[in-house]
């Protein structure tokens, strides 16, 4: 692959935001110049864990070109992502007067983006926002395709908007400090883009994966920018997930049960990665794809040494659990399954029989 | 003018919804069933002032056609227009299990379609929703255009989102039960529409004020659909209020002020009247209408007795409340003058003398 900088995204054929990567945070002041935002007022908001890493060196690089800038850190994890922390948010910008042409940017991974966005899309029934990801996840997934929202009491995503960034930048460089546990939880989602929609990519991660363990900066840049452009190709064509933007959700049906019957101690991509075992599980059970290719699959996660599914979960609960599913339709459960690797289908016909021999069948496969 | 049932309201030359005009529910149902949601889930979000009124007839109407119908009362007033109510209705969502495919109803006035909306247009990132608007200001004004929100402190409609229904349903029956303050605010915007867009439309509602005081049907009717059309005609070519369709906000940045002083004990439309008397004065003051025209909309606004500006409030603060309008552009504040009747313009230029002068003036004319 070739290293490249930029993509843009377009709605209804036309361009709505651009992604850049980078590898440093050099070129933000002239992408911001760029949008038209000199001279207004900004608030960015990021949490604990990475403002002591970033925030100064954006608030001092960014300081010359708006009017005044603001800063809301919150208490880092997806506990924060709540109505009451976007209260909060409001509350901070109607103190500073922030109006319909000031800008928020989110400094942070999926749930400042998440929160962020969110908030941008409501008030004063929307305002323009920046996503900085300084996540892998966010780099690859949340921080492109307009998704926004907060969890409503244990029920993930279930309060948000459809509503998109009018830029991404992703400094590649911040992979550097990301631990390793997270930055693996990211491989989750770019191995699934692979899986769902681009075998080749799937095989060329496999045959890079102690570069990217490693994490050298060439190979993650070509990492992110393909798995970049899985992501915004699929959300153009299905920005509000009527179709096609389905097949995303691969591993997410189970992984989410898994998640919230967790209580979230867990990390959102490893519960999609036991999500898409087990989806993968079904797929071959069904004749979908080879026994080859699960292993394939099964050997790549193992690598990365993806959290397994805790010991403590009922199987029962975890299947129950996926009927409070937000994507589910009309009564049924939207699964996604292999048709085989790189050409994954929605399916609708998937049995609570089947996801407990999924899950039975799982424990089996972690000593493979 | 010519009885007219339906008014179609388009986005990007699409049609988007319509707007049914009806002298009662019946026709209803089968305006759901074109929609496609025999066999969804209903929410029916109203209020305890119009629960007693229609909510039973409603419920009867729709039960064949819905797999269940779940009802939300909650307590009339501006004052439940908050995150909190939105919160008790995601609740409810939950609890019945909603999924993205059900549907919420806004049977009520201006608080109910405001909060309905923003709550569909955030559950799962956005479900449909219907407006059943029963007030005459609701009919004319709140439910076209996709405005929806909540207020969040002392601020209203601070927090909200852009987002259309899928139908407009007015039963023009629903007037016969208005109490009569209630009507007349709604005259408010009617007037309104005449002064901004269409002076052939004020001298008709000038002519009109007697029948239009005895509420008779086919001139309330005639005078709903015009609203309706210059309504949407500006929400058509300006949906986000980008420019144009700030001329809606004709009489609001003062009227905003008040109603916001007065802790929303004042209704919306009576703040807006007063609003609109005070811009009136203004064109006048700066030579953009005649004197004769200013006594015109004063005798108008005078005959359907609105309430006018309490003599506790002090100008100065009024006028300093401006400043914390949403409508506000880089610390500029927008105001919309006559230039002349029918043909509303917006002003960046209106200075907080100007303001106080016409607050001052204000208080003489109420004596004409």
């Amino acid at each position: 692959m070739k290293i490249k900088n930029k993509l843009t995204i377009h709605y209804d054929q036309k361009p709505i935001y651009d992604i850049l990567l980078e590898n440093d945070f050099s070129k933000l002041k002239d992408a911001l110049i760029a949008l038209g935002y000199e001279k207004r007022k900004l608030l960015i908001v990021t949490e604990t864990n990475v403002a002591p890493l970033y925030l100064e060196e954006i608030k001092t690089l960014l300081t010359p070109i708006f009017r005044e800038i603001v800063c809301f850190t919150f208490q880092a994890g997806e506990q924060q992502k709540q109505l009451s922390t976007v209260s909060a948010i409001y509350t901070t910008l109607i103190e500073h007067q922030f109006d319909r042409k000031d800008v928020l940017l989110a400094l942070g991974g999926g749930v400042t983006g998440d929160l962020t966005g969110f908030t941008a899309s409501t008030y004063l029934r929307g305002v323009d926002f920046v996503q900085v990801p300084t996540s892998l996840l966010a780099q690859v997934d949340s921080s492109i395709g307009g998704k926004t929202g907060v969890d409503f009491d244990s029920y993930k995503n279930m309060v948000g908007a459809f509503y998109q960034p009018s830029l991404v930048y992703i400094n590649t460089g911040t992979l550097k400090t990301l631990p390793e546990h997270e930055f693996n939880s990211g491989l989750g989602e770019v191995i699934k883009h692979g899986l769902i929609k681009d075998k080749e990519y799937f095989s060329w991660i496999s045959k890079h994966r102690e570069e990217i363990a490693r994490r050298e900066p060439d190979v993650l840049k070509d990492m992110i920018y393909r798995s970049c452009e899985i992501k915004g190709d699929v959300v153009e064509r299905d920005p509000k997930e009527k179709g096609e933007r389905a097949l995303l959700n691969f591993g997410h049906t189970l992984g989410h049960s898994i998640e919230k019957l967790m209580n979230f101690s867990m990390l959102h991509g490893d519960c999609v990665v036991i999500g898409s075992e087990l989806a993968s599980l079904i797929s071959w059970k069904r004749g979908l794809i080879s026994k080859e290719e699960l292993e394939q699959i099964e050997e790549l996660f193992q690598y990365f040494h993806f959290d397994t599914l805790p010991a403590t979960l009922d199987y029962k609960e975890i299947v129950s659990a996926t009927k409070l599913d937000k994507k589910m339709d009309q009564g049924q459960i939207k699964f996604i399954l292999l048709h085989p690797i790189g050409n994954a289908k929605i399916d609708k016909t998937v049995t609570q029989e089947e996801m407990l021999w999924a899950l039975e069948s799982y424990k089996r496969l972690e000593n493979l």
